[in-house]
């Protein structure tokens, strides 16, 4: 940052993006410290703190996971770029929204071995799977990432473990009550922070009911638009 | 704030306390909009933004809804203050932490419609329920209540939507094939913002593996420590 001042709370979340493409720099562990220490401030159900990350760098079975992760990440890519035609249309002009966006993941899933650190977000259940557990440590992983951008970092949100994770769960030894939330790939952005792109929001605000409009609800000047992206990306891209 | 400074992304993180007491005074929807538009920067799956969040101010349906979800707050309430012991022990006292929590509850759930805003989040679901469809709306709901830290407001996540669910989204006319993610509850804070009690970072971070202690994970001085909270509060306070 080019200035003294610390980034604001509400200009941090406004122009903190996903980053998937890294500078090869380490993150040094006192930064790890501060990211993950701002990442448990968040709330949890009853406070009970479930949430526990498991930090991948390079210990012998963070890399036996992070390879693990990086073939099924390529194997999926690999699929879903021929699938969903992004070397046809649009997704063959490498300058084009498509294009580019082929082109970060897939120097995300080629380099994901060398990503400076993997955080794996967890979250110990204490009763059944219930669609609302993630409110016990998504609030974290936002936490997570918005601090990695105070610091001068980036990063990005993937499920994509959900392909390996009976694997993940043997190489790292995570019981079976225990949920994988997130795997969360951190370090110095190749590229550079800014506004996020999003629907407008009188589209995702209602007021008084379901698809009512809260007339009130507008984007400041500036904002800028988008819909959900390519299509191709609606089907799972991390 | 005091300061002229906007306040800093790490130091806002540290701060946010959940608040269930609030000040009378209204929130005027500039704010609100401010508040939900950092809500909506957060990442979602595939950038889905599946989230959508209803506002529940003085509407007629918003009125019904606050007083289906405040009936069955106080009704779930009383009884864990009864189950829960909340008027014996520690909990008689109240000066206590546990007696303070009670208290504090008591209000949250006896005013509950006078709660100054109401947001229901939301999140529209695009295959079946899966634990981790959270990822999708629980970081804007963090957004949402650390934008309101920013402008000076607070509020709480709650899941006790879930004790009236059918008559809620009735009420409000909410397709089944969306999941109702949050309660959130907003306005100025009787109390105050300060730093948050959680477990030491140790407990929390693990590095190559399921309960590998991260030896670099340590809290900073001054960091409050607490355990899970009151056993009481284990199994379900919102």
């Amino acid at each position: 940052m080019a200035s003294d001042q610390p980034l604001g709370l509400l200009e941090g979340m406004a122009t903190t993006r996903s980053i998937r493409r890294f500078r090869p720099d380490p993150v040094p562990v006192t930064d790890l410290n501060t990211m993950l220490w701002h990442a448990t401030r968040a709330p949890s159900g009853s406070n009970r703190q479930s949430f526990r990350f498991v930090v991948l760098r390079d210990g012998p079975r963070a890399v036996q996971a992070r390879a693990l992760l990086g073939e099924a990440f390529r194997a999926e890519w690999a699929d879903k770029r021929r699938l969903d035609g992004y070397g046809t249309g649009s997704g063959s002009d490498p300058g084009s929204r498509k294009g580019r966006m082929a082109a970060t993941m897939q120097q995300f899933v080629d380099r994901f071995e060398q990503t400076p650190v993997v955080v794996l977000a967890t979250n110990v259940r204490h009763r059944a799977p219930h669609v609302t557990d993630g409110a016990s440590v998504y609030p974290a992983c936002q936490n997570l990432l918005l601090a990695a951008r105070a610091l001068g970092y980036g990063g990005v949100i993937t499920m994509w473990h959900a392909l390996v994770e009976p694997q993940l769960r043997a190489c790292l030894d995570i019981p079976d009550e225990v949920m994988l939330a997130a795997t969360i790939a951190i370090g110095r952005p190749e590229g550079h922070h800014g506004p996020v792109r999003r629907r407008p929001l009188g589209e995702l605000v209602y007021e008084d009911g379901w698809e009512q409009p809260a007339p009130w609800a507008e984007d400041p000047p500036g904002t800028r638009f988008t819909g959900a992206g390519p299509a191709s990306l609606r089907r799972g891209t991390p």
